[in-house]
């Protein structure tokens, strides 16, 4: 069996051929420019390859309903030049082979559970968030992903606000505060004027974003009661995930029971952002099975 | 086919007889007294009827993941004398018919969401919030409950503070200031002294409270992408979800398709309080069918 994945972010697309072990057989990337430029790169390369089906992560937002008219588009995206993209419509012109179409974290997410019951975790749910330039997640729930009325967009919660940070606005364009707005990369800028990358973990802005993201995790951890919490993306680090796990026993106060934290609330499994890929392997195989 | 209900309740038990259509063909009522007598009138009234199978909602918390010792026990409990109960073993020791054991809200949410699908409103997801003495929530994805690690206990988030109920702390003993400790019925009594029901709508702490539960919408709106939230309990009306429905589409400000908020934030379908044994009902025969 031979499976495509295409994992489609908003600077560059990364399009792998796995087999159905998910062990990687050729992978390509290449930058993402225009849509019809991107687009016929990526059926190029998946032309070379006899793959049974397709696995694909994209940025977004995107429409996931099959039943919606636009299914398989890029919908309203800032992306200059890419809303209202038909990305699976262009695809299933010269490939003509199932597609399973989602977004990127929600690829994460698949590949993480996935990864999971590989190494003999036996769960059935399983939350993905990535904090980096924005912040967004994607759940597993009883072996599938969540979204009836369309993708999650984790990022956009409102949260309860740190003492020592009441000053700070939030950056998100939409809704200030919310979660993105309060611990998305660009949170360094706007508060310290200068990129995470030069901000040292002993900084103090780190337990408030610790505070927040402990919140979030929280919030899945009582709505959702999954069996793990994995935090990807630029932003997160053992060392800054240790200070979530101290934020979140603080909030939760014992109320219900969850893991040891150091296994439930963890960075990906998968190095190297290869999530993604083995969830779009993953769902190209499940496609193929029902 | 006779289908059995037990609402129990922290105040009163309701057990219940019913055909395939979730019909009610018999119903008693009696008060939650002691485990033994409480437990041993609820067999004494199914020994009465042939049924086929019993669905469970019970006040918590509970356990209900099948894997555990203690599989159907009331746990840790504040209701003095119900700690460490063995609810479904004491039935089955008198009637050996399959039983579906969950939450009272559990109970609510199936109950809902049978409801829609029985009315042609082909969802595959449904949030069901009480707002009452305590603040619980539970949740349908794919058609089956949420909750791998045991069940959700919704009320128990943080929230962004209201500007103008800073000085308040809440009432929650475990969390102050979580959802349950700044909207439940107890709130108004700790914010005015005297009880909700004497608070005229008009009165400013409704605007309150409507923009905590609204967060709580937006929550579950933006972590799950449900097909409809329902607001039962004491403290909810079709006034206050007005409310409620304002300060979500504030919230929100577009950002994800919603239906009309009018369809989407709703008052439970089924009258006086009947979501739970509708819902035990369907939970019965889906154990049948399984």
């Amino acid at each position: 069996m031979l499976l495509g994945s295409i994992e489609a972010g908003g600077t560059k697309f990364v399009c792998a051929i796995g087999n159905e072990n998910y062990q990687i057989k050729d992978e390509t990337t290449f930058l993402t420019t225009t849509p019809s430029e991107t687009l016929q790169k990526t059926v190029d390369y998946f032309k070379k390859f006899p793959v049974d089906a397709i696995g694909i992560a994209s940025f977004g937002p995107i429409e996931v309903r099959k039943t919606a008219p636009n299914y398989g588009f890029i919908t309203d995206t800032p992306k200059a030049g890419w809303s209202n993209t038909d990305f699976v419509g262009f695809l299933q012109k010269s490939l003509k082979v199932p597609m399973y179409f989602t977004t990127d974290v929600n690829g994460s997410a698949y590949g993480e559970y996935v990864m999971s019951l590989l190494s003999n975790d036996d769960i059935d749910s399983l939350v993905y968030y990535t904090i980096g330039t924005g912040v967004g997640g994607g759940a597993i729930i009883n072996g599938k992903l969540v979204g009836s009325l369309g993708h999650p967009e984790m990022g956009h919660v409102k949260l309860k606000r740190h003492p020592d940070d009441l000053a700070f606005a939030g950056v998100c364009p939409f809704h200030q505060d919310c979660l993105e707005g309060l611990v998305s990369g660009p949170t360094f800028e706007a508060r310290l004027n200068k990129p995470g990358k030069d901000v040292p973990l002993s900084d103090p802005v780190w337990d408030i974003m610790s505070y927040y993201v402990a919140q979030a995790a929280l919030q899945v951890t009582l709505i959702l009661r999954p069996d793990k919490i994995v935090f990807g993306g630029g932003v997160t680090s053992e060392a800054f995930l240790q200070k979530v796990r101290r934020d979140f026993a603080k909030l939760l106060n014992n109320y219900v029971h969850v893991p040891k934290l150091e296994e439930y609330i963890v960075l990906p499994a998968i190095d190297n952002n290869g999530s993604a890929t083995v969830g779009d392997f993953a769902l190209a195989k499940r496609l193929l099975r029902e």
